[in-house]
């Protein structure tokens, strides 16, 4: 590990307090991670509610968890924002005062662009930098966490111009103690990329059951006929709204663009279809299955 | 069991003959299931390749496999169409001399219309009626068959005007058989609900995947960045073209009905993001999402 922060933890992480702000879905299973294969010399949550504190200790998620700022922050090595995008956004701000001289100040929220903003002006005696997880899934909370959750997913580490290679390297053996492989990507990429294969795959599917909803209104029988297709094209819709809403608003370019391309891939496909032009219609297909065959070969999907 | 019909197997599946034309993974899973529980006296399977014959046979599939359509379909009760839907259209006119008087032939197809006019084509002498199991899977051929398939699916009975009651029984009598739960719907209604909750959802996740393969033309990083909600929600992108090409092209009209109806729901998605309108954002997300849980509750589907 390449390491330019003089901070003790840099040399393990063994010996960081890692405190971890929020105790969802995503907060939650990394506590239990970092706690079950002992990564972390000690796990501290900070949560808003006393039930939520009471439960995470209760099912031995984190060492402690405090409802009170003032007692979870100052000692953290590493401080790790689990809140939804908009919501770490104001606790950056709020909490500023209290992050300890030289630690680092990370957050895994699910777009980076708005977020690289907040984190830069955080004041220059701590280490901030951005991070994204890919995985998760539509139900969250802390009854729905798992150690495992990030058990062989991408971690998106995004780091600011100001931030030193070493606290790169430490969030990069962080992702590799929990399962993940990391991979640095500038916040407007990530946000881009994203864009792509979570906020426009989500949009879909919530379309998707509207769509069907209107159907379902005239003729309620098509509940009965939908099988696993509409059940897997359809899952995303049932993700948290409040953490997508966040996302949707904080990456509304990309997602326009995303949106853009994905509009015309569907003109071309009813285009082809209404014409019944099947040399087109059969190169767009076969196009797709090729692509979505390469990404995930059939024998490790079924 | 109501029953009209004067013919043998009506009075007990256990005595009829199965010609099942097309041992593919709907074919072959019918046979399977239909062999394994004894449901009829003898399967017999009607392909178009010997290796086909050999491999069904080889398998238990079925009782016989035969190439040569004089052989397997003129002492067939029931005769089942499992090829893909343009396929079987031209089959039914092709092999109609051959049926054995009483037969019921009936097919597997995934849009019904169509499929209505050429059943209704046949001659007096025997009794069409549609059918179509709504299960299936991103993989087809005999290999991928299993005798599980149907196993709680909703099986659509589609009668024309002229199939009698008793027929319809040994449809839904078929159908329980293998597990599946049987629906009556007539051709154009269910058309119309395929397109919502099949179709376009497969369109849906094959311009997904073409978006997505433009984003990976500039930047191939976008695939280490897919996650389960792409993996999920792009699934229906692999599944067999040539069937779907035949399903799309015989259902142009709900196709575009229902495409238009998704469209709409996406617009007013984009528009609710590109005007930072929460409100309305949030209305129409907690909607879909709503809809989604109520349609498989997380502790099921998770």
């Amino acid at each position: 590990m390449r390491c330019t922060v003089e901070a003790e933890f840099c040399r393990s992480l063994h010996k960081a307090q890692v405190t971890i702000v929020g105790l969802g879905l995503m907060g939650g299973s990394l506590a239990m991670r970092l706690k079950r294969d002992g990564v972390v010399r000690r796990v501290v949550g900070l949560v808003r509610r006393a039930e939520t504190a009471f439960a995470a200790e209760r099912l031995g998620a984190v060492d402690r968890a405090a409802t009170d700022p003032a007692r979870a922050l100052p000692n953290a090595d590493i401080v790790i924002f689990a809140t939804p995008v908009r919501v770490l956004m104001a606790q950056l701000r709020e909490y500023a005062p209290l992050f300890k001289a030289g630690a680092i100040v990370t957050e895994l929220g699910s777009t980076k662009r708005a977020i690289a903003e907040s984190l830069s002006r955080l004041p220059p005696r701590v280490h901030p930098i951005g991070s994204h997880p890919m995985c998760g899934k539509e139900t969250s909370g802390l009854a729905a966490a798992e150690a495992t959750l990030y058990e062989g997913a991408t971690w998106v580490v995004s780091p600011l111009p100001r931030t030193p290679d070493g606290v790169i390297a430490v969030m990069e053996s962080l992702a590799r103690a929990v399962g993940a492989h990391p991979l640095t990507l500038a916040p407007a990429r990530h946000d881009r990329l994203v864009a792509a294969i979570s906020h426009v795959p989500y949009l879909l599917s919530a379309a998707l059951v509207l769509a069907a909803q209107s159907v379902a209104e005239e003729d309620e029988t098509v509940w009965r006929v939908a099988a696993s297709g509409f059940r897997d094209t359809s899952r995303l819709a049932a993700s948290n709204v409040a953490m997508m809403m966040d996302i949707l608003l904080t990456n509304p370019d990309a997602v326009a663009e995303m949106l853009g391309r994905l509009r015309r891939q569907l003109d071309a496909l009813s285009e082809a279809i209404a014409a019944g032009d099947e040399t087109r219609l059969q190169i767009l297909l076969e196009r797709a299955a090729g692509q979505r065959r390469r990404l995930y070969p059939p024998a490790i999907d079924d």
